[in-house]
């Protein structure tokens, strides 16, 4: 027997209606690729959105046809996460820091019918236009004044000379809500990137969790700026979380620096801010020489990467700014794990609960997560044994855009690549990649905690943990270190400094001195390419 | 095309299992029937509801039958509400305060197959039990020693003894998350009480926005009091929030008194309590003379009726407690709106805060709701047009069980029989009920306005106001009066008391002083069985 609700689909056009309707005058603001700031509201917002559906009503766009993004965090890429999603065709957010071959690789692979774009990121477009076999409309996303002359880019557009004269009268659609939404491509440091396809369903409940008090806490009393970009992960799905409740919406443009965050966080007495450690290092680097403080700011949630425990300090100590640990990916729409501490927590001393806060948290409702070996036999949650960490719920992808990667479930988990602790309250730390963690002898080793120890060593620039091939320990774990200038250092004294740090089992083996480490685009050792300069190497003793 | 999420269906099962996993040892504190305090974890109660699954299983209850419960707020009753909906069955709580043949009528319109109660209860199932022809097992919600003995109820077996001897083993089911999941009668002034039949997938999206910081705001850190009861709309569905966010449940069982709710504010470190005022007025009246203090309780939630002014102050002024007014229907999960201020608030004065505070707020997010004229017309939200006010959204009936009272839907909304203002924020005040708003000249007049002001005259201890018939102005207003006792008043003291007070077309045409006011069961004045009392009374001039 079934319930006798009302039949109400879960779209993403309900949230900006709602937002219109409920929160019409709450504010947008943004700083534009021009530099100045614009402001308008939910209301302006809604309008435009319909008057973008209308638009692309006109361009002939079928249902589920793809509209590619190209853009920074901004009001009219605001128009088109709703426009576009709303009337039924699916979002393409395009990382523009990817190689342009790269971008028209997936812009061809997603068959984008439209390509908006930044002037910030013109020159991507002029060299990549010829190869976009599918883009049949390039939209600059600007003035009709401001549109560059002989740009070679045929039929350029201007965002507001396409979408202005449409009628701001538009009935959003119903249909499925299971109905793709928007798409994410991963980076991917192997092979093609993969996409994942986000529904309205996936959207609307990731949205409402992602508000709740434990995870970013977002009201109508909010005031919320978003650093983390637009164009990965949908924001973190703060420009759906913040139309659900009302806040007040920030959105930095192509100012990332230290200087404009400051300025934008202040002006706009924002309350909440969300980003990577690397936008908020850059931060603290402005402010402290200045002595500047924060007049509105209560709280920010960290992810992308493992936080230092020193920025938690700072922003908790110096600046009274509460910090959230959180954890998640492309692929979980993102959000998975946030460390917010529970009710027991509270009795703790500042420093038990700083070794909590160091951690990427606990699930939050609709994201279920275990650890397993790789015979995929699940592991105790005693915080201390690590496994390849799973998850699953409504909010995870179960298969990539077209089948790329065949089918990436484990028993209907998703296996998330990293390698991860889970302590008895639940509380997850991520420790290793999987990749990279080190097998030896049934036991893993996290390459993570061979190589923080050794750049703690004063005379260790940067190390690199990577496994070699062991006759009997299947593998063992080496430490690949480049010197700081002018430093001495010997492998055993290396070896020494490990003593009494780490078991006697997982002390690397051997200490191999290079010049450098091979880094990616975004600074991360790629120890794939490292690797393969080691080719030819033996462990001691084999 | 589809989006490429997980499909999990919203189940209720997941919530217990979520408490489990993630939160196992947040506790459940219930004050029992005998008195006494029980303690146990969400641990203890996810595997002892998977014992009543077990023993429900046992039973041969199918799919979508009903269990039904007489019972307080206690863990019994949480274990009943998953096991029962957890294992695909639905969960028919009846409320006690209803007249015994009401309870019976009830049952067997549902057609329940088991009905669990609290020992409180039994003169009630001893009464009804015969009439009953559909239950098949009586099982009172205690230990096996404390079963009564000729009770006179066939088969009649204790709680723990049924579902005890169950194994604690059992895997939820998986199924369309619209199936029907529990069930509530409302009490309904005219004809048979009607059922709302929720499901899993309207708890599930009602659980995600309850917990929401601009609804109850609920976190792991929270010990939450309901004080509102089970057996009514869920207790406004925080047992299911509660597991949601982890946080502690605390459950009064029958002591709604100001001393029981006060002893276990304070000694279960309450933060956050729902009720209705005459509940907190009791808790207050116990405080007050004592100068007692709350240490640890932060909001409270008032609804189920307008919360007094004196009151909010009281709460907020005298003991730092934050009320937040909400309003709600059976109909609806309940909530509909709560009364959070938004952004723009926070710069007014406390006068002007307050104004606001005694709206009954602003809509959820999957709540839409608009005010309508009596041919369907939409009104302006300026916080002074009054209209019909309908509701819509997913955790909204759409029909009642059975189909009684035929389609209640307006054009897709459900008219809630509440006229209300709506104000340029979105702030929604309850002005009457519809069926007792006086319609003057096409001009609509408020009784409840009409009755707050005449009991505001120190000579009238309860007032009434009722439409009387009108040849040229279709009704007009007339105010029934009970006097203080030893209190004199004229019928034209009173009509000048309204002067300036209200406008001249809203003040009543006459007044009829009685001896008494014919009330329901729960306090409310019965204006169908007054209007009954007036009949041959004829307007002045008429």
């Amino acid at each position: 027997m079934l319930g006798l609700m009302q039949n109400q689909p879960l779209l993403i056009s309900s949230l900006i209606e709602f937002a219109e309707r409920h929160h019409g005058d709450a504010e947008i603001v943004s700083r534009r690729v021009e530099g100045d700031i614009h402001r308008y509201t939910y209301r302006d917002a809604a309008r435009r959105a319909r008057q973008v559906a209308n638009a692309l009503d006109t361009l002939g766009l079928a249902f589920s046809d793809r509209v590619a993004t190209l853009a920074w965090n901004g009001y009219r890429h605001f128009e088109l996460y709703y426009g576009v999603s709303g009337s039924g065709r699916v979002l393409h957010t395009i990382n523009p820091r990817l190689h342009p071959e790269q971008i028209a690789w997936i812009a061809n692979h997603a068959e984008d019918q439209v390509l908006c774009f930044d002037l910030s990121f013109l020159p991507i477009v002029q060299s990549i236009h010829a190869h976009c076999s599918t883009i049949r409309h390039f939209i600059a996303l600007c003035d009709a004044d401001r549109l560059p002359q002989d740009s070679g880019i045929p039929n350029l557009q201007s965002y507001e000379a396409w979408m202005g004269g449409h009628s701001d009268r538009y009935s959003w659609p119903s249909f499925d809500e299971n109905s793709a939404s928007s798409m994410c491509y991963t980076s991917g440091t192997t092979g093609h990137p993969k996409a994942a396809l986000y529904s309205h369903r996936s959207t609307l409940l990731h949205a409402y969790a992602s508000a709740l008090p434990d995870v970013m806490g977002l009201s109508a009393r909010d005031s919320v700026l978003p650093v983390v970009p637009m164009f990965h992960v949908n924001a973190w799905g703060i420009p759906y979380a913040t139309a659900l409740t009302g806040a007040k919406l920030v959105l930095p443009g192509p100012g990332l620096d230290g200087k404009s965050v400051y300025e934008l966080l202040e002006a706009e007495k924002v309350t909440y801010a969300a980003g990577v450690p690397t936008v908020w290092q850059m931060l603290l680097s402005h402010m402290k020489p200045q002595g500047l403080r924060f007049s509105s700011l209560q709280r920010t949630v960290i992810g992308g990467s493992a936080c230092p425990p020193a920025m938690i300090t700072a922003f908790r100590e110096d600046y009274g700014v509460e910090v959230l640990h959180a954890w998640g990916m492309t692929e979980m729409s993102p959000l998975g794990t946030v460390c917010t501490l529970k009710n027991k927590h509270q009795a703790l001393s500042d420093e038990e609960r700083m070794s909590i806060r160091l951690k990427q948290g606990r699930a939050i409702f609709g994201v279920d997560m275990k650890i397993v070996d790789d015979a995929g036999q699940e592991l105790p949650w005693d915080g201390r044994t690590f496994g390849n960490l799973l998850v699953r719920g409504p909010w995870v992808v179960r298969e990539y855009f077209k089948g790329e990667g065949g089918d990436p479930l484990q028993d209907g988990w998703f296996p998330t690549g990293d390698v991860a602790t889970i302590d008895a309250d639940g509380f997850m730390q991520i420790t290793d990649r999987s990749k990279d963690v080190i097998k030896s002898g049934g036991e893993w080793i996290s390459s993570i905690d061979v190589e923080n120890l050794a750049v703690a060593h004063p005379a260790v620039a940067m190390a690199a943990c990577v496994g070699m091939p062991h006759p009997k320990w299947d593998e063992r774990p080496i430490v690949v270190v480049v010197k700081k200038p002018g430093a001495e250092l010997s492998r055993e004294d290396l070896l020494a400094f490990y003593e009494g740090k780490l078991a006697k089992w997982q002390i690397p083996d051997d200490v191999v001195f290079v010049e450098a480490i091979p880094l990616g685009a975004t600074g991360k050792m790629l120890k794939t390419r490292l690797r393969e300069t080691l080719k030819g190497y033996k462990l001691p003793g084999t």
